[in-house]
């Protein structure tokens, strides 16, 4: 199952909005176990785990295959989707034993393949490190099971808390191998989502730089680099089709607000004289809702459900202190990735998050730390926000 | 030479102003060795170490000194202070050889000791362990070269640089743990600094609570417990005897500022018209200097300088956000020691730190990051300030 876990990873930047899936066929004779065939899921349209791992197996060792034991890192498919079902083609194969590490995390088909397999004869298990193998799909079973994306909110300052000093003076306040971090954490989203101002003020790509993902090169070649979807909420429509932010040609989403009572429950593009905007580019209407100021703003939720909706698991916030603080006001948040520059820049400069609701100590955003670390000279710090759903 | 730095070790909070000390004699017969004696300096005015180690091995081995071997972690002393020269001593007891794992680090009588050994026929040698040995002193060695204390300063906020709600709601951000951790950061230090708003605000004792010791209470009894000098500044004469302060009988500092122009190089106390302090409080006053706001302020590094020459080798501030700003901001802190409590408060919380005069990004005061680490649930950042003394 470790070795499945290893294959599953290998499509850690490409199966979105599929999960990552690895598989190993082991033939056991005499009490002596033979790999006979392994495959992992690459991309999503293409070939599952388990159908790989056969195809390879009919190619190498045909004869074992039948008998042989299947371990899987997720319950294989009982439905058609854009492939065949998995539990089937192991049921055809003559497989005797399937082993899962996990079930499928979608409530409404959880169990259906083992019992598949199960009602075909085959002794099926489940469970079998599947802490680890959850880990390779943590957007993929939180959208499953809450119907939203799994939200990181990336944020760096000094360790004094400040982003920037009162003038605006912000320019690489973390080290070149944060923000090559950083690029390894945009190329396993399926999005990055900013806000207008970040982009009119910073000018900034968002894309991922293939020369910057360090090691990850190795195993990830440049022609695979697949680029998330650019999210820019634009509330007052104001981006314009000459910033960098369109340089490059993949695809872009912008949000504008419309009001709630136009739109009622429909979900769909009414701009009228839009810009003319490069064809890698979509805008669609959202509703929106007062904010604690009383101002009107893009309903956060119902876009992440949007999102949801569109098949994105892992979604990374890349934005300032207002809108960051927004998402994390509203518990919106899973996962908060905090990077802090060994400075200190004192009461003057900028904060790292505004939160206007939050006035008293029990309206504190609480959080659990799951990893510290040192990525060259800044600090690393990962944390889970509490009551965020 | 590591027996003796675990040795020097159980001298750790209680050898001030004197350095820890440890010292293991060995006696070496056939390639065999035997330790034959043990010692550590326990308290100034109490045995040296290497003293105390000869006469254990004058109660035990008294035949196997002459010719032994004396490994020590600081160059034995070449002067007589409150307790004659232990260079002599190893001398009178007939040791063949002294290893040191440093030389003094008092740059006046540094290698003294060594040679006086040399001239009597020993041999010596210095540099074992030599970095191990260093931490043990490192207030010590600090003092001795740069004539100030080494300052820590400890401070404590939420991951997003926040000490308190605007509303000044802040008790408790950091868990039990982290409270126990600065109990011992204080119950190593010759001193604790702090400001006269923190007295009056927190009603706080700034005393070591043997029974929040944790671990440590095991090798440190509550009768040897020693109590940091309370260092006060109070500028503007608020302090009263009726606060919890006074409470604890241990040695409390009141420093009160005084017109450069009246006290000139001379430092005492010129007091007239005291409040009636208890017997163990002291008021000195010392000069003041405008800050970058005009104001009047006590000269901190004078400050520094006066406490140095007082014998204290190891000062930690636990102070607010402006007199810990202030010593930062004049580059008078050595380390900084900052725990997180893993909450966000958002932008209107108090700023972990004012530092007035910083408004440019290359002003931003430099550290490194020596340390991380969880203290139960909060994170514990340990970082040395690049541009202090």
């Amino acid at each position: 199952m470790s070795r499945a876990i290893d294959l599953a990873k290998k499509g850690h930047f490409t199966t979105s909005p599929n999960p990552r899936v690895g598989c190993v066929l082991v033939s056991y004779k005499e009490g002596v176990g033979k790999v006979i065939g392994e495959g992992y899921h690459q991309k999503a349209g293409q070939g599952h785990a388990e159908v790989n791992a056969l195809a390879e197996a009919k190619v190498n060792n045909p004869a074992l295959i039948k008998g042989a034991t299947a371990y899987v890192t997720l319950e294989p498919c009982s439905h058609f989707g854009r492939t065949p079902p998995c539990a089937k083609a192991l049921v055809d194969a003559g497989v005797s034993h399937v082993i899962a590490a996990m079930v499928d995390p979608n409530p409404q088909v959880s169990g259906n393949g083992l019992s598949l397999l199960e009602k075909a004869g085959i002794t099926v298990q489940s469970g079998l490190l599947e802490q680890s193998a959850r880990l390779l799909n943590v957007g993929f079973i939180h959208k499953m099971v809450n119907n939203l994306p799994y939200v990181r909110c990336k944020l760096a300052a000094s360790l004094d808390g400040k982003t920037a000093m009162a003038s605006g003076e912000s320019k690489w306040i973390t080290s070149a191998d944060a923000r090559q971090d950083v690029q390894r954490l945009r190329a396993q989203s399926c999005a990055i989502i900013t806000g207008a101002d970040s982009v009119l003020f910073d000018n900034a790509k968002m894309t991922v730089r293939w020369s910057e993902l360090g090691e990850l090169k190795s195993n990830y070649p440049k022609e695979a680099l697949r680029q998330p979807l650019r999210i820019v909420i634009d509330s007052q429509n104001r981006l314009t089709p000459n910033l960098a932010l369109f340089e490059h040609q993949s695809p872009i989403l912008i949000i504008n607000g419309i009001d709630p009572d136009y739109v009622e429950n429909k979900i769909e593009s009414h701009l009228e004289n839009l810009p003319k905007w490069p064809h890698f580019v979509e805008q669609v209407q959202l509703p929106v809702t007062e904010n604690s100021q009383g101002k009107l703003k893009i309903n956060l939720k119902a876009l992440l459900e949007y999102l949801a909706k569109r098949g994105l698991n892992d979604i990374l916030i890349e934005s300032g202190a207002r809108l960051s603080g927004a998402f994390i006001e509203q518990n919106l948040v899973n996962e908060l990735i905090l990077y802090q520059a060994p400075k200190l820049m004192g009461g003057d400069g900028k904060n790292l998050m505004e939160m206007p609701s939050v006035s008293k100590l029990n309206q504190a955003k609480a959080l659990t730390i799951s990893d510290i670390r040192m990525v060259g000279v800044d600090i690393r710090i990962t944390s889970q926000l509490t009551n965020t759903e």
